[in-house]
Parts: structure tokens; C-alpha cells; sequence
């Protein structure tokens, strides 16, 4: 883990949050290889789970909902976490995570567990004495349930049918942790998919395997995902059935995704409570994906290390669409008859491809931070390339190296991505 | 301006936040059509300034940053609007906005103008008591300047280079309204460019017009567009020169994006506040454009009303890139042996463009639907289909019908978007 975690700062893909004033409540910001890693896997989930489908409806909802929303919803009420404090130190802990003693100062006494709400809290509106009291989302999922109407007067789709949406979620933990695995500020992606109520088995197993099917496109080994029930008495108090989808992390085996038959519960609050007629309520099955949690152990996953000629080789394999640069363009030299060409392959090929242009240090140490960052090709302008057109293709994963002509250079890369 | 609020509402482009509750605060949520032109819009932007150039560094920071940075960027103590109160209704108004009389009660008296500050407040940690106010980012641009350093050691550009973002901001506007045109959560799309001070005219020159390409490419005709040069002592006071880029909106010649010359006030003042040492410090170019203005705008540039065959005909031309659906897939009848060719038809095309699918009503009215929400190409599948193996495709601007032999169907579609 605190390789991952060193490779993300050295290579710039995820900082500190607010670095430079010495962080704050363990937030963090993607940096440039980080973003494009993140909107890849945003884009392509978006792709696989609403463009090409022809059952599911995307959203964008505004983060702050009127507060009925929460009320409805039961987060007002009871979205917490127990909160016990240590009697000696005063540190705070998850009253449900703590062991026997507090890892602050190893006192053994803790005060009795206090529900704690989960939900940030902002005030809208012109002055502070009549402002109204709103909620960041807590969740994603009460967005769908509160544009159902919405979606099937404008949509008038048949069931099966899902509403999808992707964003951020804050939640106020109490104690937030493991690098970009929990913390206060993160990113969902989501779809609540509504069927007849004699049918969600079916489509549950059906979601189960689909979440599978996207796992491995992410580059998961299975061998490394637990898929657990979650018994009675356990689960949420909306879910007849729950599955966890648990991942060895270094830090132990811990929840990644999750897998929901919420029944008929929300959209029924919600018709209650809003007064409005939903009509006939479908049953709904809820696959939730963490976009940082997804990101994480897609790098962990790509993650190797190798020995190679007597030096070890550290490299992201990741799955070709996710990397963040695709094709690195390498001149031998700073010589410029060897940066002119280098920079006109560099145009042509950013026109299809997310590319990066590097002329520093040798060629090995190139090599070596393209591995680093998970790029799946480097093509290397030689003084050959002024005589025979052609470039050096070097593939990530097998470090062999291929010419190819700079006129099929392009039609190479694509087919190969 | 009406027509388009009940266009987005009517086709899924853009709801009211929180509907089913009576709404919340001129907040918005964006539909399935319109969540796809916003993502469209952001994808496109992105590819534009970030992933095809070499001089520009993506990040995705946290909403959420240690309010020492708020305390350091001058937004604690001065980012606010001056708010006054009639004194007869007591309705509240921002005093710079105010004409006359109160537009509630007729009222001419208000009060004294007292600042309202316009960052939206939270609470981080476990208790009320203890926890520590923190802010709801009211602008990108101090995360790019608080990963300044994070972006210059890890990726070590040389000058002139950009920190570009997309995301959420949050203001506690007075007076929201416009439908997307002013909301309290907008998003952005912005970076910062980095040059010597020397040279800080040529690259106001230089973003300047990629401005403009950009708007043009948006499909925005530059004879709507005014670029107000914004006189002394009217600017921020960070700016020593800004270009308000304002739209000719159906509510006025108002502001659409910004381009300023910040020098190098905020990363002084950063340096300053955080105690690093940020070295030679450079001068800041900072384009901004507004995501959802960007898609109002987009949306009133392609609204288009035309007399077809004596009936009105409503249609958005979108640029073919942006275009929420690419291509509509509809049999001439519901008879199976129409639906079977037009869904094998609608699952080889959904693999290359966003498509939908869509069986009801007459072909009229399906066409009329889809010139509603600006899908550049329809696909009819007829009882011809069966002998010919072609369909007809309808182009959505000149209404042309092409016989296409369905093998080289993708090809056309692709060639002509």
C-alpha cells in the first residue's frame, strides 16, 4: 500500500488535499494522470452501463436536494454511525470499528456509544437567521427514486428499466482512512433498476454477474473479490437482500462494491411524503459502484513489480482503454532533426490518441516512467527514422520492441489498443 | 426563453431540483438527454484543452479544501454581494441588481446595503462543538494554485503551461434565477496558463481567440457573442485586465464566460500564507467557462422553428458532435418482422454511437421527436428492408431520405457525423 500510495505522488496521480497547508481531513486530489485514469473508468462504465443500453436513463442531479428529501428517506433520522470517545485521551472512534483498546494512548474505558448523523449540513439562502437548513447528498440512490416521476413522463419506458447517475457524495465520517479508500468527499456511480415485483431474483442474479463482467474489464482477478451475504438483521432496513463485493486490500478484506434488493421501500416513502401519485411501484435492485475505491484497485490490480537485467521493473498493466497515457513519443536525442519528426508524429497521433511528448533523461529512465505510469506504448524516433521512416514500438508488457512505418503508425496503435 | 425551459422539461433535458417536493432554491437537475449534452460538452472541452495539448495538466481536486485556503485567496473576508431589504415586504435583493422599486410590493425604501458573504458553510468532524468550519469551494481557481507546486515536482513543465479542472462550485446567491442561467451549485470548466510576466499580453491575445474557436465550435454564432472589456476599478482586485464574454440571452446581454489577467496575485498570496517556497513565482491567463451556461447557450443556438408542409416544425440543430442521441433506430411498424432487422440493426450501430430505439406512434411524430432533441440521423426500417437489405436514413437538417444497404450503414453514419 505505501508503494501505491509513493507512486501516486511521485508520478502525479493522487495529492494531498490541500498539500500545501498541510492537508486537511483526509481529502485528496487527483492529479493530471490521476483525473484522466478516473475520467476513463467514469466514461467507461458510462458506456458499458447506460450509452449502449437501451433500458437505462442517465441523470445528473443537483447535489443539494430540498431537505424533504433526507427527511423522507429516513438520513435525517437515522444515517449514523455510533461515536465513543476514549475517557482518557478524548480521541474518537467508530463505535462499531474500535477494538479493546484505544490506538491513540491504550486506554481501555470508552463512553457510551452516541448516534452521530452522517449528513453535512449548509445553510441556503440570504442571512444566517433565515436561512434554511440543507444537506449535502449523502447518497445517490434517493436522486433516482426523487426524478422517477420525471423519467417516466418524459421517457415512458417499460420495465425493466434503470435510472443511472454519477457524482460526488459526502458523508461525515468519523473516522476516515486508507488513502482514497475512506474519506468525507467521494465519487459514485450508480443505477437503481426497477422490475415487477415477482421478478427481482432474477435480476438480481443478472446484475450480480453484469458486476462481475465489469470487474474483470477493469483487470480484477476474481480470486481476489468475496462475495458476501449480508444476513438478516445486518442489512439496511429497505434491503431484503444484500451482497457485498469485498476486496483483498494490503489493509485486509474490506468492501469495494455493493449489490441491493431495496424493494418497493423508497419509492413508496416517497410517494407518502410527497403526496404525489407514482402510479403502479416497481421493485428496485441496486448496483452501487465507489469510482475511488474502483480506482484504487485498478491500481493496485495493474500493480508489478519485476526483475529485469538485475533491476527491478515497477509497472502498471492496466487494462489498455484505462491508461492514462496511451502512446508516449520518445526522440532518441534532443538533437533537433530528431525533435522535428518526433514532434510532427507527436500531432498526428494526438489527434486519436492521449499522448505525451518526453525528451529528458536517457532513454532507460523514459522507459522506466512510462512503465511507472502504465502507458501501453513508447515509440522511439532514432536517427534510422531519417533514413527508413519507420519508428521503435516498444509494448509495455513484453518490452519488445518492434519498427513500424510512421505511415502505419496509427492504424498500428489502434489496433493494438 | 419559455419555450426552452418547457422543451428541456418536456424531452428530458433539464427537471426542476426536487420536483416531487415543489422544487428547492432554482436548483436543477439534468434529465437522460441533457445529462449526455452536459457530458458531451465536458468530454469535448477536455479533449480540446487538456488531452490533445502538451502544455495543459488535468486535476480533479477536492469540493471540500482547508479553509486556510479560503482565509489566503481573500474569499473569507471579501467574496460577498452587498444585500438590502425592502423595507415594506421585507424581500431581499442584491443591492448592485436592485432598480427602483422592490419588484415584490412596489416598495421604495430598502435598507442599508450589508455584505452577504457567498461561500456556503460546513461542519467536518465528529461533533458539533468540536468540529471545524470548513467552505463549499466558491471558485476552481484556488485548487489549481494550491497544486501549483504538487503540478510543477511532479510533472516539471516548463513555462508557459496550464492546471485545468472541471466540477461543482457552490454560491449562496441572493437572488438565483434564469432557469440554469444563475444557480447556488453551477459547474465550471477552467484553467489556469502560466507564463512569464513579459509575456502575459501575447497569451491574453492567444486564449482570447481559442475562445472564440471554441464558441464556434459549439455551434455559437459570434454575432450573439459581445466581448466587454471590463474598465478600472471595476475588476476584481486580483486582475489588472478581464474580458467578460457575454450572450445575447432572451433575458439580456449577460455574462457567459470570463477571461482574466490575475499576474500573480494568488500564488503570492499562497506562497505567503502557506510558507513554501514556490520559487519564481509566474503570471496567471485564466479562461473560465460556465458548463451549464455553455449548454443553455448551446441549446438557444440550436432552436430552430420552421414551417414544414404548413405545420411548425421545432428542431435543435446541435453541432453532430454534441448531439445527446446520434442515431434513432425506427421500424415503420411494430410488426415482428420489422422489429427483428431494426434491433439487430439498433445493436451493431449501439457500439459505435449513442443510439435509441423507438417503435410507438406514427413515423411522423417519431421524426418529429427526434428533430426535438437534435438527433442528426433516423433509421427507418420498412418492408422494403426485407427485399433490399437497405433502410432510409433522414438527415435532421435538410429532412433528405437516402436509401442505405445496411452493410455500409455505420460507415455513412460515421463518415457524415
Amino acid at each position: 500500500m505505501e508503494k501505491i500510495v509513493s507512486l501516486c505522488k511521485r508520478r502525479g496521480f493522487i495529492f494531498q488535499g490541500s498539500e500545501i497547508y498541510g492537508g486537511f481531513a483526509n481529502s485528496w486530489d487527483y492529479g493530471p494522470l490521476g483525473v484522466q485514469l478516473k475520467r476513463n473508468i467514469e466514461a467507461e462504465w458510462w458506456k458499458m452501463f447506460v450509452e449502449r443500453r437501451n433500458d437505462m436513463y442517465g441523470i445528473d442531479p443537483a447535489i443539494i436536494m430540498n431537505p424533504k428529501v433526507w427527511e423522507a428517506s429516513g438520513h435525517v433520522a437515522e444515517f449514523s454511525d455510533p461515536l465513543v470517545e476514549c475517557k482518557k485521551c478524548h480521541s474518537r472512534y467508530r463505535g462499531d470499528q474500535i477494538e479493546e483498546v484505544c490506538p491513540n494512548c491504550g486506554g481501555k474505558e470508552f463512553s457510551e456509544a452516541k448516534q452521530f448523523n452522517l449528513l453535512f449540513k449548509t445553510f441556503i439562502g440570504p442571512t444566517e437567521g433565515t436561512s434554511t437548513t440543507a444537506y449535502l447528498r449523502g447518497e445517490l440512490a434517493q436522486a433516482m427514486f426523487v426524478n422517477y416521476l420525471n423519467v417516466m413522463q418524459t421517457m415512458r419506458p417499460d420495465l425493466p428499466f434503470g435510472i443511472a447517475a454519477q457524482g460526488k457524495v459526502f458523508r461525515n465520517e468519523i473516522t476516515p482512512g486508507n488513502f482514497i479508500f475512506r474519506t468525507r468527499e467521494f465519487s459514485l456511480m450508480e443505477f437503481e433498476y426497477f422490475v415487477r415485483a415477482e421478478e427481482w431474483e432474477k435480476w438480481f442474479a443478472y446484475w450480480r454477474a453484469e458486476m462481475q463482467t465489469w470487474l474483470k474489464h477493469l483487470g480484477v482477478n476474481l480470486d481476489h473479490i468475496h462475495e458476501v451475504e449480508i444476513p438478516d438483521g445486518e442489512r439496511a432496513h429497505y434491503s431484503k437482500r444484500t451482497i457485498d463485493f469485498e476486496y483483498d486490500y494490503p489493509f485486509g478484506q474490506k468492501e469495494l462494491y455493493g449489490l441491493a434488493y431495496r424493494t418497493d421501500y423508497d419509492l413508496k416513502r416517497h410517494q407518502e411524503k410527497s403526496g404525489q401519485n407514482f402510479g403502479e411501484i416497481p421493485h428496485v435492485i441496486e448496483p452501487t459502484f465507489g469510482i475511488d475505491r474502483s480506482l484504487l484497485v485498478a491500481m493496485l490490480e495493474a500493480y508489478h513489480e519485476e526483475e529485469v537485467e538485475g533491476e527491478i521493473r515497477v509497472v502498471l498493466r492496466f487494462p489498455k482503454w484505462m491508461a492514462p497515457v496511451q502512446v508516449a513519443v520518445l526522440p532518441l536525442s534532443k538533437k533537433e532533426e530528431l525533435m522535428k519528426p518526433a514532434k510532427e508524429i507527436l500531432a498526428s497521433l494526438a489527434t486519436h490518441f492521449r499522448v505525451e511528448y518526453d525528451e529528458t533523461q536517457s532513454i532507460g529512465k523514459r522507459y522506466r516512467r512510462q512503465d511507472e505510469i502504465g502507458t501501453p506504448f513508447c515509440v522511439t524516433i532514432d536517427f534510422e527514422t531519417l533514413n527508413d521512416n519507420a519508428v521503435t514500438v516498444r509494448d509495455r508488457d513484453t518490452m519488445k520492441q518492434q519498427r513500424i512505418a510512421i505511415a502505419e503508425l496509427a492504424e498500428y496503435v489502434k489496433n493494438n489498443l
